[in-house]
């Protein structure tokens, strides 16, 4: 067995591929990075994977996180790697140089994730929290914060988290009451519970910093009177020295998977001893944390296609070295073939390219957009376009990424069931990203609520142009003509039913208008994917062309047309069935009253 | 929180919905059970279930079975359970008078699987592995072989397991080299191994009974030389006393779920002293092995559906008293709700009613073509059904099972990820059964290549006679006359589609015939369960004419109907798009070289 779990020719492949009207127009987007230079950063995430991530993927599984007298114990291996991560400046690559970062473009940042995450999901998320809080802190905290808090978050010394859940306020963030007494200027007392708090509290780290949401004494009720906090777990005083601020672990929740990283219940206060400190301004706190939030659904779109890519590639040496059956026409006593050979096995595998793939590519595109952005804020178009793609490139990749790792252990027959193999937890793995920063159900509300209808529909606008360049493109290419054209028969297909489901809106109002935003967004997902496709397939046809490209990277480029071309033949068909379910007037789930459930 | 794990007044609904034409011309195939003897087995294996099955879901699965000094320790609650099942007669209950059994109809067998599997699967699986076995050997033993073992498995006493996987020959059978040397009349030595035998070898019974395949030296290769054999963990001697037989245990598997039951590997003849018994003729092993495959295949179905329902049932409760967020039309300072009200969570629960509902509409109606059967085996046209549906049978609810169970997941949020609710068990415990008893893979080459051209493709023709009447029936009433028109059509279309299938194969040769057998497995499982919702709506609407239907009852019936209508306009729907891709002329799984997949 390989220990293989991604691709770094397909990675540098789909990285370079980016495709559209924006990327033309600002060529330079990954700024002074050359190709030479995004390999060596490339190389040396995938050899700190490789070595310090990948062998305890099994272990930090089998020996989860454990609350033993108050304290949060994790892997052995949890403190060391979060140290060199911090000391080759991992952690705070993304940061300016005034804190010792590479002001690295959000595309790069996106790959290494990537790079981690297929390595070792768990291992993965704990830098990733810490780089979150951190930013917040840059971004809206103060001086003295920043000068306290961000060296040793970005040193890997200290952990950060966003602590947004209640037990009674899950998806519903307006709801929760965590209460905050200002003491003076600046300072608060902090009384409340958190739960569900990612890498909450471990002893890989001398401290845990809790960027918190929290309700001041007499804020307004709702989602207008909630305010960000710093709550560190130890105060530092004057001296530097860690004080005990009252925080206290409730909890280790026992899940499904991703029990490499701690998920950890808080209690705030409970000796009225609890100080947090104002992140900007009062009653800010939820538009602060949805600004970090878009980043963190994107990190989780990449989470899922990076454990759907693992899960891939252990299934494709399986299927490549597994010898099993033989074709229904060969001699019944001819030797067993590997079994990629039957085409069911073949359609799994592909199945899964599709999946790992074309989601792989969404999130770059959105990396694309964040990286002009950053650049030039007036490109407020990107800005349209990054809003909208955002719930895709969370859902998509999560929904689907179910599936695909369910394939990956169908590949291997029995034994994908069994833990011999990594795919039975690659699947476990992956059940999370349905869920946590915004729940499917909630990214569709956000799509055909926010998005669509922002600035009167512009941003769809927007996409389609986006779209039907991608087409044009493509469609120069005799092979590719046929994709090309039902890409565009599936543009027109979503507009039709957006502006169906628009006039619902108006006639039926604003509950029928969002009963089906899930399919919708289903809907809406598969044909963004078909566009990533074709955009894939464009610029392998365009490198077949190519007299001087090598045989090994002829069959690389042929493989991307094929996938592309199982993706519509097979996915994109399923937009039809969708829209049929969109277009009709039952409203099923609008109808059926909730007594009627009696069994 | 409730611990409801099924429902009754649902589970009678649909055994006594069955329609078609086969019912009404033997009505009596549930034999002399009346509604009231009927009522009195499902109450009293409901309260076993609840009592000796139920209390040990979660620990069963925490704590799994271990391999300790070559000996299987399961939960100390297996042996009392098979004890009670044994004495109370649930093991021999389909068995003839002879051996104390009440030649219980198939159809009640089914349901008692049912209410088992709901309360515990893993649990469930012991008797009736056992059950299978004992079988075997009633139809094809000797006197003496029936004589000798068929009390002590039909009492609980002896584990009965059924082993046919080797390390080398998982799906393709033919291929299976474990060996049998004769060595007087009747008797062989064995020598080989076997992987994967559920309850292969466990501390709850005193004895293990395997029901194994081998090839008798000199036989011919391939499906046509195996032969049955039983070979017992302790061979009893004249006196009844247990002599080892060279049997081991080899390993326990470790798996994702269904960890309550042992899955092991065994070594037989390792000091040339495993004695083997024949049952049957020579050669005939895999024929018999297949009769009672197809049972076993519905039983497949059965747990999933029944894990399935026990999971709708979690998440049912918790979606009624789990209150949060508010409608989007509400205003911002109500109450938070219910999170039924939600109109996407309740096309999750919708979603999962039609899944778990439709599935066991769909295997009681095989259990009556089984009914008839076994009355009179001169209705050929209900053994062609059987079938027909019996990959189906298997693989919808093992299929749609996934993501029923993942919505159930989902429906609690991140309390579903965490064991502190079932669901994250139900989820795993799930994933076996688009595996065990031949995957998917293997059911959609069963259907496509052997049951659908049986006998010229009678099959299809009898299945759509049942849906015509099924279809006619319902159209007379005014609210399911759409839902008649839409099944019609989809019988149609799958007709069509069937044709063009047929004529690739003449055209293109047996392997693009089945290139997409998968798919079109799906497909076809889709149109049938549509027409079960419709058979069970025309009854739900048939029971609201009648007056003195009660209140409560109707809500029920109405429910029923809401749901019927949920499946067509989002489950059926997904008909088209599998037409499309089935239609396609790409081929890509075909039309892919096995090399293009370099990375």
């Amino acid at each position: 067995m390989t220990d293989k779990f991604m691709s770094m020719k397909n990675l540098k492949f789909t990285l370079h591929s980016r495709g559209g009207k924006y990327c033309s127009k600002t060529p330079d987007y990954l700024k002074d990075h050359t190709a030479k230079t995004i390999d060596l950063v490339l190389k040396a995430a995938f050899d700190l994977g490789k070595k310090a991530m990948h062998p305890m993927f099994e272990e930090m599984d089998r020996q989860p996180p454990a609350l033993i007298n108050g304290n949060v114990l994790v892997h052995k291996g949890v403190r060391p790697m979060l140290e060199t991560l911090g000391k080759d400046g991992w952690i705070s690559a993304s940061f300016p140089e005034k804190w010792k970062g590479d002001d690295m473009p959000a595309s790069l940042i996106h790959c290494i994730n990537f790079i981690f995450a297929a390595a070792n999901y768990s291992a993965s998320v704990y830098a990733g929290l810490t780089m979150g809080a951190a930013n917040l802190i840059l971004s809206f905290g103060s001086e003295k914060l920043k000068n306290i808090y961000l060296s040793p978050l970005l040193a890997g010394k200290w952990q950060g988290t966003m602590a947004l859940t209640e037990p009674e306020a899950g998806s519903s963030l307006g709801d929760l009451c965590c209460e905050a007494l200002p003491v003076e200027e600046g300072h608060y007392k902090i009384n409340g519970e958190k739960i569900f708090i990612s890498a909450g509290d471990h002893d890989g780290v001398d401290n845990v910093i809790h960027l918190m949401l929290a309700r001041i004494k007499g804020a307004p009720s709702g989602t207008k009177g909630i305010s960000l906090f710093l709550v560190p777990k130890f105060r530092p005083d004057e001296q530097g020295n860690l004080m005990d601020n009252d925080l206290i672990v409730t909890q280790v929740f026992h899940k499904l998977g991703y029990r490499g990283a701690p998920i950890v219940g808080l209690r705030m206060g409970e000796k009225d001893n609890c100080t947090g400190y104002l992140v900007g301004r009062e009653n800010k706190g939820l538009s602060y944390m949805f600004q970090m939030m878009n980043g963190a659904r994107l990190e989780v779109g990449m989470g899922a296609t990076a454990i759907a890519t693992a899960a891939y590639h252990a299934a494709l040496d399986y299927c490549r070295t597994r010898h099993q059956g033989r074709k229904i026409t060969a001699p019944k006593d001819s030797a067993p073939v590997p079994i990629i050979q039957h085409p069911d096995v073949k359609r799994m595998l592909l199945f899964q390219r599709a999946v790992a793939e074309g989601s792989l590519a969404l999130i770059l595109q959105c990396g694309m957009y964040e990286d002009i952005l950053a650049r030039d804020p007036s490109q407020t178009d990107c800005h349209l376009l990054l809003e909208l793609l955002t719930p895709i490139a969370k859902t998509y990749p999560s929904e689907m990424g179910i599936l695909s790792t369910s394939n990956a252990i169908q590949c291997f027959g029995g034994y994908g069931y069994c833990d011999d193999f990594p795919v039975e937890q690659h699947f476990r793995d992956m059940r999370i990203h349905t869920i946590h920063e915004g729940t499917t159900g909630i990214q569709g509300m956000d799509l055909l609520a926010r998005k669509v209808t922002a600035e009167n529909g512009r941003a769809m606008v927007l996409l389609k142009e986006e779209i039907l360049l991608t087409a044009e493109k493509a469609g120069r290419w005799a092979e590719l003509e046929d994709m090309a054209d039902t890409l565009l028969s599936n543009i027109t297909l979503l507009e039709k039913v957006t502006m169906e489901m628009t006039a619902v809106a108006g006639k039926k109002g604003l509950d029928a208008y969002l009963a089906n935003a899930t399919l919708y967004l289903e809907m809406f997902g598969i044909v963004v994917i078909a566009w990533q496709w074709l955009s894939m397939a464009q610029k392998a046809a365009e490198k077949l062309e190519q007299e001087r490209t090598k045989k090994t990277d002829r069959l690389f480029y042929e493989g991307k047309i094929h996938v592309a071309t199982y993706f519509y033949s097979h996915e994109l068909a399923r937009v039809k069935s969708l829209s049929m379910t969109l277009q009709s007037e039952t409203m099923v789930t609008l109808a059926m009253p909730e007594v009627c459930f009696t069994d």
